[in-house]
């Protein structure tokens, strides 16, 4: 364990998180002495990571320079694959969208032609936004399974076939040259719609319901991932509409058997209706076909009979509900809060949000933006890259 | 936001959670001048903090002192009060009780009594530990409801008549002169079971089956107490057992309703048995009573189809039965885990520990020390004592 005093990466915190800040600013703000501060802001400087802010601030004498984050200072490149669909973004490091495209893809090609194809794109896409590959300061990925987040490789995830243990980041980086993260896809959106939605927000759930349901977990305002980085995975919490339903996991009754797109989409198709997937079946609901309305509805209690239990047990301050199905709208938020208000004890619904998605397709690119943020421009990450100059 | 190099406090931890060192190990480890690391162990001598440890260590030269830390140096009074019945203790500054005892009261006599009475027995413990209020450092209290963390207030406890809102440290600070830190009994045995059991284990849960049912959370070593500080209220879930017996709460089919020591002792009466609580169902079940042995096996099935679900949502590395019905040993965790493992995804499972208690009647008060020395020997409160002096 080593502790150091408030190093440059310290400094950029602080005005990374707030406004601009001049030297004097800056010192009484650290105790720091002013040698010191004027060298942390040097080495800052120098690599960019500030600048001086637009107006300097005169107070009758020497005007002094107030100095802020410089989010253009270099490049994210940031993915969130999905099963058939991916979508991909350069961001600077506010995590503000400079290019993007939104393509059809199948994980289940297997790692290496979805990995080249996505560094094809990747190098489309920085082209496109007037940058190279030597602007980038990490990578960002959100895969549709399990991923332990320290090595970043899949672990037995269901519909991805040869991508078990695959050392995501390992084939990556050599290719990309910077740091490669990589988190399921339901942390990532969850991340994204905290930073960019909730930042104030301590505690809070993100329910993805798409083809199935899994949930991020925001705690003191970081990811909560578990023992294993299993965390999350409420799609095969058993409910009690339909205890005899087999699921694909093996059990029965299983929250993403009764209320998940596939789901749904098949249940309309056994009422007649040519549903082939989840957005099909969004789409029938606000056409306004009653059935579907009806469907969708009962996903909503069947989802909030699941949050009701997780909000007597986690007491988070918001419930963002996201993925496909959140398009349906007021019908699938109804049912979800019907169950929660009627289940869940006062004292944790006194103050809680429950609402949709506010980034729509877009929280997982941001979020996996944020994911790599994090790590690069980290105290002790900023400390290091400015010390091996 | 302030931020400042290695204090006093900082050098505190090291030597607290590690071995004895050297002032050289110290420099080496902090990367601290030697003049500062002197005057800074000046500091925490004076103060008692740390003591020079044993044996002088020789490396050919002028034999270096070690320092350690010193868990003499003061005493942390904790309680654990329960709806008839109190446990205190008085501890030194590494959880070990010096003197404590057990006795009957009824927290609905409400604060006033209840805390004048508190306060004769701490004084007479003190005394018997041999030492007086000017050693207190700190003072912690488990109650038996919802508490609001930071203020130390009950927040609308249903079976503590009189208690809601009531300034618990307000009342107590004056009298021992000392900081008072107040929270629910169950958190502060998951801060116990945690601190003196398990302390590698990043993610936990404390389940707490006595008259009722509660849940204290541990992520990433620390206490999540939610957005409200209502975190772990498990009792209230919904179970499928008996989905139409009413609760206490007025709502149908809750876990405790169901699987509470309250309930399986009202069920045993019911079935010709005279138990009047929790305890007595233990002891029907230690006898080999068929019927209390079938009930608290079946306990276990609805304890563990909440747990099941927890799992499979939080991710914990480890789980922990207490409370009065843990006593029944196997029957209550075969019940558990059963469901556990017959409704959790294996990835969750597949290093998860479920136990029982390790600490028994005792895991409160020390988890109530632990929440007392968190506080007080922070870094940052310890630079405040040392610079206060």
């Amino acid at each position: 364990m080593t502790i150091e005093a408030a190093g440059a990466g310290a400094l950029l915190a602080i005005l990374r998180h707030g406004e601009a800040l001049t030297r004097t600013e800056l010192m009484q703000l650290t105790g720091l002495a002013r040698s010191t501060v004027s060298q942390r802001l040097d080495a800052l400087l120098d690599h960019r990571w500030i600048m001086p802010a637009g107006d300097a601030i005169s107070s009758g004498g020497r005007p002094a320079v107030a100095f802020t984050f410089n989010a253009g200072a270099r490049v994210v490149l940031a993915a969130d694959l999905g099963a058939t669909h991916a979508r991909l973004a350069v961001t600077d490091l506010a995590t503000q969208v400079l290019a993007e495209r939104s393509q059809d893809m199948a994980i289940t090609e297997g790692p290496e032609r979805v990995l080249e194809w996505l560094v094809q794109e990747f190098e489309s896409l920085l082209r496109e936004s007037g940058h190279t590959l030597s602007d980038i300061c990490g990578v960002g990925i959100g895969l549709p399974g399990p991923v332990e987040h320290s090595t970043g490789q899949p672990v037995n995830p269901p519909i991805m076939p040869g991508w078990d243990g695959f050392d995501v980041p390992g084939w990556l980086e050599p290719r990309l040259g910077a740091p490669v993260l990589v988190d399921n896809d339901v942390n990532i959106m969850a991340l994204g719609e905290h930073w960019a939605v909730s930042p104030e927000i301590g505690h809070m759930l993100f329910v993805k319901v798409g083809t199935g349901i899994g949930c991020g977990i925001i705690t003191e305002h970081r990811l909560h991932r578990g023992a294993q980085g299993a965390a999350g995975d409420i799609g095969h919490v058993q409910v009690t509409t339909a205890p005899e339903r087999v699921c694909r996991c093996g059990n029965i009754g299983c929250l993403e058997a009764v209320a998940g797109g596939a789901a749904i989409a098949e249940q309309l198709r056994a009422a007649g209706q040519d549903t082939a997937d989840s957005r099909d079946a969004v789409a029938l609901v606000r056409s306004g076909n009653p059935a579907a309305i009806q469907m969708i509805r009962q996903a909503g209690r069947d989802i909030g009979e699941v949050l009701a239990s997780l909000v007597n047990f986690f007491n988070p301050g918001a419930i963002v509900i996201g993925g496909d199905l959140s398009d349906a709208g007021e019908h699938l938020l109804a049912g979800v809060r019907e169950l929660i208000y009627s289940r869940s004890l006062p004292l944790a619904t006194q103050h809680l949000t429950v609402r949709v998605r506010q980034l729509g397709d877009r929280a997982g690119v941001i979020g996996a933006s944020v994911m790599v943020l994090e790590h690069v421009l980290s105290p002790t990450a900023v400390d290091r890259s400015v010390a091996g100059a």
